[in-house]
């Protein structure tokens, strides 16, 4: 594909935007920007007009739990062990493949939407959740949650988590990578941690995880064994593989240090951090510390929605709200949800709008009313933008949704699945 | 008008939703709910078909800047008094009413798309407000923000907000309210406060003012004044008079009880508090002790849009953030928005649906892939829903926006014009 997107306001890499240029792209990459009588002669596959439009780098979802869309409202406002053991636990263990498959399509769905264009996704049944990547069109890396208590668990946990990478790392053209994911510190043992990064060394893979989420988890670990999450996964060597580090809430300064020396991407999930009652993720200390921040929307259960809008824009506010009007302010919070997200999936090409980079791109309409003025295009974004501001998206170069249409599979199918499957969990 | 809204999904004023019900809209009100058939005869003006839609009551925003659309995005993420001094202040002294004029009609665009039919203003230029109202089809309360630090400023301030009431109170066939509006108990004087306290008992007209907003405002009344700013308007004889009480942050426990005890209506206003560091509203407190608390999203310039189901949903998620995930849980958040919306502007027949309720009605889609499935429609509303899946909109029973065209007024060459505007701050 040869696609011309046309006289567009774009917002680059490093500076601000800038109005009137256009982007070839071919090769799953934009390959120049410029004044669009200087890209070269067509023929283009196709020309897509940009007037009154911004081109921007695709939002990264850097931790979800995809087919929990499924569970989208099922249960809420309860206390958290409460809200597990009661009914998302129960509703889990009815799941079955199909219909993990739907609802991860459903969750593409409306991550296109939103212009997301790269996942980040834990959970299991994952051949149904990559072959609906493979399907859509998105770009995801996608890991099977660990989970064991004993030997025998560990040995098959480890072997289902190879299994995904072996057959799915490097798929659908380079859109599907695969992590290890020892679901967290307290639900896989010692051997099972050491296992899967020794595993992840060796291939060249992820570790996607989540830690520190809550306060009982820390004060556990320091009963348990004497050290922080953090301190303890370090003990471990665990950070040994890049790893992707979901919630980080309740981190010491020492904790912090640590996170940054082993260059672990901490992925902050404000609405689920708030909805669940975990606390707010030390957000400004982890970017002064020199960590990778990157944005996140957990499952839709705890949510409810994948809407990273939203989180960019509670990511600015929430690390505010303490008293200090100054803290993440606009670019920043923006950069979180783009560039950091693609570079806490190891996309280091993506999430960014320059030549060469990967064209992991969306088209927003401008022309919105919450949208005008524009005396800062990047404050519009963060503080006033909409996911259904989003028109067109890209990934690797090709169009997935152009003007809010899903090109890839039919939506309006998708949404009649889940709702013949969600009758089962009534 | 004769509307017969046909087969809907409806939100009742009590209990669940309830599926494929029709209403009847006359003189501007829901004269009958049923099924279709028994909703009696044409002709109607209109009939709407409602399937896979929802007609819910329309939003109340209840604390806003409307005409500070003009001002989005002109200064963010800086401390508080810098933001006021050196950018919002100055641009203010320059602002001129046709300028305001067309930003109210820009906001009230803002408003109507996210389903927005009643809000409650305070600025300047306020009859180019009231008129922008007046063509628009919304439905308003609108004070003039007095100010003043003398004798002579007092007679002027007074008499302008009396003046706004003289011309518009009960004006558009009551869709225009007015209320008197001294800014903040540090502002006005004693004397501006009981005598506007006085006016309003006299007229019937409410008091629009900023309340607690800062931990400044109140350390510097229990300065000057040995009491806190509730303390001291109540002292003053200012809760006389019903009274819109913007923000309401810093609260003691026997604030808290005042407010309850004159039944005065707190404005939560999360966003914006968040934005600026101002702090967290005691919202689950303050319904505890019996207060109505609305929900509104303060000016454009400290939000930075006009998105109530933002609000909505970070009023629910706010509550939590303290470490409780059972407070303020869907339907009471809900009902912020709504129904208390509605009573907090004197509205005590909007807000909710039932036979003999103002029409002021919202139209969502319902087939969208963030609000799929659907185990809990109130739960989808306050934690998924989008401003993006309002639809259609009816204030006192008319079509005032309808598959998302604006029908009173011409979006777009407002925005143009603002745009337009615009070009002046930079």
């Amino acid at each position: 594909m040869r696609i011309l997107l046309k006289d567009f306001t774009i917002l680059p890499a490093a500076g601000g935007p800038k109005e009137h240029l256009s982007l070839l792209i071919e090769g799953g990459r934009i390959s120049r920007i410029g004044a669009a009588a200087k890209l070269g002669d067509g023929p283009f596959d196709r020309v897509i007009e940009g007037r009154g439009k911004l081109v921007m780098p695709g939002l990264v979802n850097a931790h979800t739990h995809l087919p929990m869309v499924l569970f989208r409202g099922y249960a809420d406002d309860l206390p958290l062990r409460q809200w597990l053991e009661e009914a998302i636990w129960p509703a889990e263990r009815k799941l079955k493949p199909e219909e993990v498959y739907w609802a991860a399509l459903l969750g593409i769905a409306e991550l296109l939407h939103s212009g997301v264009t790269a996942f980040a996704d834990m959970y299991f049944f994952m051949d149904e959740v990559a072959r609906a990547v493979e399907e859509s069109g998105i770009r995801a890396q996608l890991a099977y949650g660990m989970i064991a208590s004993d030997a025998a668990q560990e040995e098959r946990e480890l072997a289902k988590g190879l299994e995904l990478a072996d057959r799915w790392h490097g798929a659908a053209g380079g859109r599907l990578q695969v992590a290890l994911g020892p679901h967290a510190p307290y639900t896989c043992g010692r051997s099972l941690w050491q296992r899967a990064t020794e595993a992840a060394q060796q291939r060249g893979l992820m570790l996607h995880t989540h830690l520190a989420e809550t306060e009982a988890e820390v004060v556990e670990s320091l009963q348990r064994h004497g050290q922080s999450p953090v301190e303890y996964l370090e003990g471990l060597g665990a950070f040994a593989a890049p790893m992707l580090a979901a919630h980080c809430v309740h981190l010491s300064e020492r904790d912090i240090e640590i996170l940054a020396e082993h260059g672990v991407h901490a992925v902050h999930n404000p609405t689920s951090n708030m909805k669940l009652g975990s606390g707010i993720a030390p957000v400004r200390r982890l970017l002064e510390a020199g960590v990778n921040v990157a944005l996140g929307t957990d499952g839709a259960a705890s949510n409810n929605d994948l809407d990273m809008w939203e989180e960019l824009r509670l990511a600015a506010l929430l690390a505010k709200v303490g008293g200090d009007p100054t803290a993440l302010p606009a670019p920043e919070a923006l950069s979180l949800a783009t560039v950091n997200g693609a570079r806490a999936l190891g996309l280091n090409e993506a999430g960014k709008l320059e030549e060469g980079s990967t064209a992991d791109l969306v088209i927003l309409d401008l022309d919105r009313p919450h949208l005008v003025p524009q005396y800062d295009l990047v404050s519009n974004l963060v503080y006033a933008a909409h996911a259904a501001d989003v028109e067109t998206v890209l990934v690797a170069g090709e169009i997935v949704m152009e003007e809010r249409e899903i090109k890839s599979f039919d939506e309006g199918e998708v949404k009649a699945k889940v709702r013949e499957i969600s009758r089962k969990y009534r």
